[in-house]
This record gives structure tokens, C-alpha cells and sequence, in this order.
């Protein structure tokens, strides 16, 4: 055993993505560059064929069963090229040409993206979008009127950028739901069953960039064509085990030592949330309590447990609170390049301990500049 | 600095992919999972916007452009899918339905696997095959007749299954040349200039599986359609310099440890090539040298230098040749599913002294079976 010192900037990293893992999953990680216990050899030079790696994708595809209290007839997909894959790929396989339009929300960047790939493909309705008020909230029930012939309705469960989450389950129940939860997935307990399809790319809470999980109910594949390119074909991955190609076998073993994290270190999903909402808590309490210094983006309703986004008084007071920050050990904390200002992203791997030491830098920050 | 203690199974690892990597990257990489020098903070919790990850890119760009002396209208990208997703990219910026067929060659399983995926998306010749002859050699200049109107060749320079490689250029100076060379890629001098476009995943000579980097001429892309999807668009990517989504942080930072290694460590592709050639005269002269208890797959004059393919006697002789070199530290062996026998890859990260091991054990396993 070969543990690396504890690192403490890794502590203070509120990076939007990749974001923080878990102190004793990168111990792990660490161990198994030099050699996976179990096997003897580096993760990196361990055939994705061999027996220890089937063994690794039948426990992390049974771990994410648990977590997510799956039923059987959903599947579970470790595939590459991040969601962004996943825009293209769903449309793909769901929107015919001439049949009735995919309802879509553009509630931020990320759903703005999914939109023009999945247009791409076939007819696309926006339900609703947040673009006027720059979005800064998201739509109530009242606003929403979903059609009853959809072929799917897509949505983002949390827009990293603007900091705004979705703490209700959208949709109708005859329609099937699919949604982008890349960045709280496995952050907090999901009704699974009731989406027909749920994918997350592993870079914000469960793992590094290069995995995407996917989570898909085999009814959706149905009428899906027999055309498509290998590679994007939900069925050949499925009946590949997701091993249609060399899959990214380093990133997968990492989500699946996070999975084992949730289930042993921190007790499940309900805990892992119970934590999670405390760290917000105490983030937007700070905002709340700053007397507007500190003035966040989101509608309080629709706030994001995951990315804390706020702004300053100023442009300048905003690159000096950067700056000092990263002088105290705080890395990550710029917002995203589409509309400036800070974001704190709270993802799994962040410690409580790390939001309360800047809840204190935030304190004397602007006791110091207010 | 926090160096682990070498694994001394990881120096007898003949794994077909992935691959063994050099000791000195491991430790680098080991080291980065803690904390990367220059950062301090964990590579897999790093931004793929900030500054230093664009100065990855940046060196590893200009490391690849001065191993292979590549002219300067070439791209250089980094993308994730694997040689499989360029299965399907290329023949959808180049293959008309309608215009003239690109033209493969069928030379093993890899380059098997390219054929469906072109012929999905337009017509496609096939120029040669060795299926009939069970894929032991290679075509002579003679056997091959290239048309004047392709809109490509295709072919594959190292055929890992099989250990066959082709040591010269193929294909016409008129014709855009696009070359697989997955397994090995950065393992010997290379005429990159010669060719319109060369990929190859990582996970053979230069990296961990999750990357996929591609040479790309300029010129080739002056037809390609502007409706694709924007993450298989050769365009978008080069105009997003591989970061059109977030890229696979992780696996890109190895493969730039790895280029520093060749350089600097290695000294170059011809030094490499120095190395390689001898570890695989040294196995190939132990086949040739052994009374045809180990008998060689591929005709001689297409040995390939990274994957040496052959047989023992029976079966029941490989089974136990496998079990008993596994025991004594030797990993990897097995052929692949699809032919069985034994395969034993000598990418750039394997040492000459592993392969003088392997000889030993071969000759003491035959002295006490033949």
C-alpha cells in the first residue's frame, strides 16, 4: 500500500468540472497507477477484456442499480464523448424526420446546446426558454403545456453555468422523459423509473472527463433504426456490455470507486444529499446575509445545490475576490466564460469543512471591501 | 515529490492494449493524481478552460508536429470515440453517395472492422483481402491496383490481432492516403507528410485508452459537409482546438508525458525505432530458433515489430504455456478471441530486458515440452 500525503488544496477546489473527487478515492487512484491490488499490474495497461474488467463494469453497473433503486428493465451504458455525444445521439435514435416534434426546455447554456444538435436531426419544439431573462430562473407548472404525441421531452435537471436545479420531476407520465442530469447525478436520490432515460457525464460529481453513464429503459429502443454508425447505436452498446470498442478503462474504474464511496463511506444517496444541502445551505446563507454584497443569479426556488453562482458590486471587485481567493488556497471559483462573475460548484466530492473556510473568506472579503 | 516504488509486474506486461507504459510516465502520473507540480492540484480535478490544461494542448500539438516533422497545414487533434469513431468520421466528411468508392484494404481484424462502417455511409472498394489466407500476410505492389478517382485509400499499418505490418507507404501521391496506425503510431519514423491523414487511439504506444489523436491535412476538409453533428466534425474541432466539449483531461496528460519521454528520454522516433526493432528480432529469432514449436503467424517479410502472433504445438500447450508464464510474471499473453494462440505486444513502453526474460522462460518451457 503506497497512500500519497493528503494534498490540501484538492480541499479547496470548487472547480464547475472536472471538479473534486473524494480524498480516499484519489488514495485509490494513486495506488493503482503503480498497480491495482487485485490484479498486480497499472490501471493503464490492463486489457479492457481481461476478467477483473468485466468484473469492474458488472459492480459499477450494479452499483448504480442500487442507488438509483433501478428496475430491471433499464440498462445501464458507460459510453465516450462526453453529453455532448449524447445530444446527437438521442435525437438519433428518437426523432423521426416527418413525425410530430421532441419538446425541449432551454433553461441555460447546457440545454442551448443539446437544442441546435438535436434540430439537426429532426423537428424540435423549445417548450419554454429562460433566453429573455437571461436566465436567471427557471419555468413554473403553469408555464409548461406539454404535448401528448412528443416522441420525448428533454430536459437539463441542473444548468451548471447559471446555477439553476429543477427540484421536481417534469413531464408527462405517456411521455417518455429524458434528462441531462451531467451535473447532479448521483448527487442526490433520483426517481429513476421515472425517466425513460437519464445521462450524466462522470466529470462533476462521480468521476474524470472521458465516461458519460447512461441509464435507459429498453422500451425506448423499440423503433429505433438499425442504421446507425456502431459506436451510436444504443443496441450495439448494450449488447457490447458497453464494450463495443476500447471503452475509457482508467475513467471507469475512478466512478466506480466513487460509487463505492456513496454505498460505503457515506451511506447512500439520501446522506449524500443530506450533505450536500447542508453546503448550500450554508453558501447561499452567506449571499443571503451579505446585505446585496454578494448578490446571487438563480430565483431562490430554483437555486442549485451543485453551482453556487453570485455576482459582486463590481467587474474589479470581482477579479480581486478571484484573485485573493486563489492567494488563500481557493482554486475554480471564476464563472463559467458565457457570463463571468464567481461560481462555487458543491459537487459530491467537496468537503462541508471547505464551504465553511469560504463561507469565512467570504465573510472577511467583504468586511474588508463593502 | 511522492515517487511509488517500481512494479516490477508492469515491466512484463505484454498486453495487447492497453498497453504497458513507461516507468518514469507512471511515476509522473502517479505523482499528478495527487497533485500536478505546476498546478497543485489533482489532474482529474482540473478545468479543461484553465490556462494550464491550453498549455498541455499547446506542447503536446507542437511535440507530435516535431516527432513526425509535420508540415504546417496539418492538423493535429485529439478527440475520444477510438479508432472506431474515425471509422465512421472519415468516410462522413469524404464519401459522396453518389460520387466514386473510397477504396480499403482488408488486411486483418481491424481493418475488418472499418469496412461496414464506410460502406454505411457510401460505396467503398475493397482493393484486397487476406481473409481467404487467414490474414497471414500482407498484399505484394503487385497485387494492388489503385484507381485514379478515389476519393481515398484506406488501410491499416499495423494489424494488432494479427502482427502484421506493412513496412512501406502504400497508395498513389494523387490519392489522399489515410492511414489506422492505432498500433504504432510514435513507435518508428513516419513519413507524415505522405499521408492526408493518419489516427490512432492512445492505448497501443503512447497513452491510456479515452484518446484518439488525428493528423489531419488541411486540404482534405475542403469539401467536407457542413451538417454534421458537431462533435464528429473535423471542422468544429479544429476551429475549438479539440476542445469543442470538455476533452478527456486525463488521458491527453499521459499521452503528453509520454511525448516528453520519447523526446527527451528516448531521443526520437528513430532511437525508438532502434529499440523496437531489436526487441522484436530478438522474440522473432526465439520463434525461428525453435524447431517449429513456436510457430510464427505472419509471413515473415510482414513480421510487425509490436505484436508477434504464433502457436505451440496444440492448444492444450498454449493453455499451459499462458498459465505457466502467468505465474512466472509474464502478463498479456493470450492471442486475441477472435485467434487464439499467443500475442506478445512490444509497444515503446516495454523494455528490451523484459523481452530477453520472456525469451529466456520461452526456451525453458520449450526445453521441457518439445
Amino acid at each position: 500500500m503506497n497512500r500519497m500525503p493528503t494534498n490540501p488544496l484538492n480541499h479547496l477546489n470548487f472547480s464547475g468540472g472536472p471538479g473534486v473527487l473524494p480524498e480516499s478515492v484519489l488514495q485509490q487512484v494513486q495506488e493503482s497507477i503503480s498497480a491495482v491490488p487485485e490484479v498486480g499490474l497499472s490501471i493503464l495497461g490492463i486489457s479492457h477484456r481481461s476478467d477483473w474488467f468485466a468484473s469492474v463494469v458488472a459492480e459499477l453497473k450494479e452499483n448504480i442499480r442500487l442507488l438509483l433503486n433501478l428496475p430491471k428493465d433499464y440498462h445501464v451504458l458507460f459510453l465516450q464523448g462526453g453529453a455532448t455525444q449524447q445530444f446527437s445521439m438521442l435525437p438519433m435514435t428518437l426523432l423521426k424526420k416527418l413525425g410530430p416534434a421532441a419538446e425541449y426546455l432551454h433553461t441555460g447554456y447546457w440545454s442551448g446546446k443539446a437544442l441546435p444538435e438535436a434540430a439537426r436531426e429532426g423537428p424540435v419544439r423549445v417548450l419554454w426558454s429562460g433566453e429573455a431573462s437571461g436566465f436567471n430562473r427557471l419555468p413554473t407548472n403553469d408555464e409548461l403545456h406539454f404535448s401528448a404525441d412528443a416522441p420525448y421531452l428533454h430536459y437539463v435537471s441542473n444548468e451548471t453555468v447559471e446555477g439553476l436545479q429543477f427540484h421536481r420531476t417534469l413531464g408527462r407520465d405517456d411521455i417518455p422523459r429524458v434528462c441531462d442530469m451531467s451535473s447532479d447525478f448521483l448527487s442526490t436520490p433520483c426517481n429513476a423509473k421515472d425517466f425513460s432515460m437519464i445521462y450524466a457525464h462522470a466529470q462533476k460529481n462521480i468521476g474524470p472527463a472521458g465516461v458519460t453513464v447512461i441509464v435507459l429503459k429498453d422500451q425506448l429502443l423499440e423503433d429505433a433504426p438499425n442504421n446507425l454508425p456502431g459506436f451510436l447505436d444504443y443496441k450495439a452498446q448494450i449488447k457490447a456490455h458497453s464494450i463495443y470498442n476500447t471503452p475509457p478503462v482508467f475513467a471507469i474504474y475512478v466512478v466506480l470507486l466513487v460509487t463505492r464511496w456513496l454505498l460505503k463511506d457515506i451511506g447512500g444517496l439520501s446522506k449524500m444529499d443530506k450533505i450536500n444541502t447542508e453546503k448550500a445551505h450554508l453558501l447561499y446563507q452567506s449571499l443571503d446575509n451579505s446585505n446585496d454584497f454578494y448578490k446571487g443569479h438563480a430565483a431562490v426556488v430554483d437555486r442549485s445545490k451543485m453551482n453556487v453562482v453570485f455576482n459582486l458590486p463590481t467587474k474589479a471587485l470581482e477579479a480581486e475576490f478571484i484573485s485573493t481567493a486563489l492567494s488563500a488556497g481557493f482554486s475554480g471559483l471564476g464563472g463559467h466564460r458565457s457570463i463571468g462573475g464567481i461560481r462555487a460548484s458543491l459537487y459530491n466530492g467537496l468537503q462541508l469543512s471547505s464551504v465553511e473556510k469560504l463561507v469565512d473568506f467570504m465573510e472577511d472579503f467583504r468586511l474588508h471591501h463593502q
